[in-house]
């Protein structure tokens, strides 16, 4: 499978399942280079999950639920017997590689369902689920794709923040699979990527796969869209998320809470799309979201150059809390939310 | 003159005078590298402007008035009957460099007006003129840091976005200037300063001025700005100008805007510092000021690492323009303007 060799990049896999093993697109490595993983073992994908060789939420998610695959075929092959109890260190490892994304969690709690109705070795039904967990991601982006598009219309330009392609979920894209749809139906001229702070999710990931596509792209600072919206250049802000809680405030992916404000200064719209793997009714509001925190090698490093004096303290939340209110619409698979709020999402999702 | 020998980055200087030589710290090599670059002409002193050698528009206005002299010196080498017609070229070369700052623009036509009053070698004069540019920006410096202080009183902290310090002017700051003073003065007990992308003169440039006076600095990505204001960490926001015009309309460092408005959200407030050199009263409201777009490098590519897909498009406007109504306040080394409007202004600067 290769990356050169797909026509869009809504072909593209960020996580893969063949030969029985877990392959991951090392997305640390693009746009320079199209290098691939293999995780062999559960230690191997929450490292890759926690380095971020893979990231975005769904595609977490599905790594996750292929990573309980191999940890359950290890759990199995040392016993057969109690696998269900040895297997529970790796499935804690796995859940803690990265602490905002609920999607992560999601899968694990999903693939443990059925642990109980499991007889002998537990691959089999665990693969089937895992590869299920994968394929429902696909179709509910592309249901997301068509309806945050109808709901849309003919618009000039989107603004996009971070990557929420098909490099961020099992394919196709949440907020970009709106994108994809819109042009897909000629209604969209041109499509504005924040390059996105620290890690450049937009720069190295967006802007690559809207070109795959050829999806006109602008790259500008994540600081410019404020002064591009006040020249009426954008209609729409369309985002993904990494969490959504009972009463619809969004934790994603830093910068997404001041496209939020700006936004809303400036009369132009904001779309969260998510899967309902993203939602987590646990938490009441969005102060309850655990934020990570990736200290500062990321803020004083760029490619083995250092960017800022060294002992420079930072403060690097890479996620922020978009309260609901800034929200103007929120589209799931399973209904569209315009101006969310606890009984809208109850009703949807409860 | 050692950076690395004082005490203080207070006594930096970006722009130096020395054995009748124009020199810069090349601030392109910051943090990582402390190196001067000699411009021996007018040729050589607007290419450090326009690779921004020198940056920040107090230290352009005085790199300019200094390279009047070279220009001078030249012409009247060259022909001492007609200086004043051959050193045209050169003052439009100069005046050409970079188009935001009107410091640029306001040294030169300082250093033209002494033209006309000199009878043979222009070099003492014109030198004595752009040493007086240079010792007034200073000492106007020290004058808005303590009345912009004393204004904010004691706060827990500020944010500032670029560089606005010693490094950006002739000495002491304009927002860095008042964020010094108000350090001093025992009022502050940390800064948050932007990277500012692209070209990070808040990583290289700020976090190494505070560093070196011992002021508690953290980094942050520009997009964090709102998060950290929305946990009520920040009181104040204060940046400098490039340029200012009548109604109090400001063009700065691109993000600017951003600050303004998401600050306003939160309900900090906003200072702009800024000496009557930056105050350009020519025009009427801030869409007259042309903005700089720097193209694609400063976005694709950082430190000879190629930080976006080929051929990628960019939006690059490295200035925006902050409406005067998200201003609370512009300090002045003339007075303090309260909510700047043009009448307020023009009682000033009229």
């Amino acid at each position: 499978m290769s990356i050169e060799a797909s026509k869009s990049s809504d072909n593209v896999r960020a996580v893969i399942w063949d030969s029985n093993q877990l392959i991951l697109l090392d997305q640390r490595l693009l746009p320079g280079k199209v290098e691939y993983i293999k995780c062999k073992d559960t230690a191997s994908s929450a490292a890759a999950i926690k380095d971020m060789v893979v990231r975005g939420a769904p595609a977490i998610g599905i790594t996750a639920a292929y990573a309980v695959v191999l940890a359950a075929r290890a759990a199995y092959a040392n016993s057969p017997d109690n696998w269900r109890e040895t297997i529970q260190a790796d499935l804690k490892l796995l859940a803690n590689s990265r602490p905002t994304a609920i999607n992560l969690k999601w899968a694990i709690d999903r693939m443990q369902k059925f642990f109980a109705q499991i007889d002998s070795d537990p691959e089999p039904v665990l693969l089937r689920e895992a590869k299920s967990i994968h394929a429902e991601d696909i179709h509910a982006n592309q249901q997301m794709g068509k309806s945050g598009a109808e709901l849309i219309g003919p618009v000039n330009a989107i603004l996009t923040h971070c990557n929420t392609g098909s490099l961020a979920t099992g394919g196709y894209g949440t907020a970009l699979g709106v994108i994809r749809s819109a042009w897909q139906a000629g209604n969209l001229k041109q499509v504005y990527a924040d390059e996105t702070r620290p890690w450049l999710q937009g720069s190295r990931l967006t802007a690559w796969e809207l070109q795959q596509d050829g999806i006109p792209v602008s790259l500008i600072v994540d600081s410019a869209a404020n002064f591009l919206m006040s020249q009426g250049a954008v209609q729409w802000v369309i985002v993904g998320a990494d969490r959504i809680v009972a009463n619809g405030d969004v934790a994603n992916k830093i910068g997404t809470y001041n496209l939020a404000v700006v936004a809303r200064h400036h009369g132009v719209k904001m779309m969260v799309v998510a899967p309902s793997s993203t939602f987590d009714l646990s938490i009441t509001e969005g102060s309850g979201i655990p934020v990570e925190d990736r200290g500062e090698t990321e803020i004083v490093n760029y490619g083995g150059v250092r960017t800022a004096p060294e002992n420079v303290s930072t403060w690097n939340p890479v996620f922020d809390i978009t309260p609901a209110n800034l929200i103007d619409v929120i589209v799931t698979e399973k209904g569209i939310i315009e101006r969310p709020d606890t009984a809208k999402i109850r009703q949807i999702f409860g």
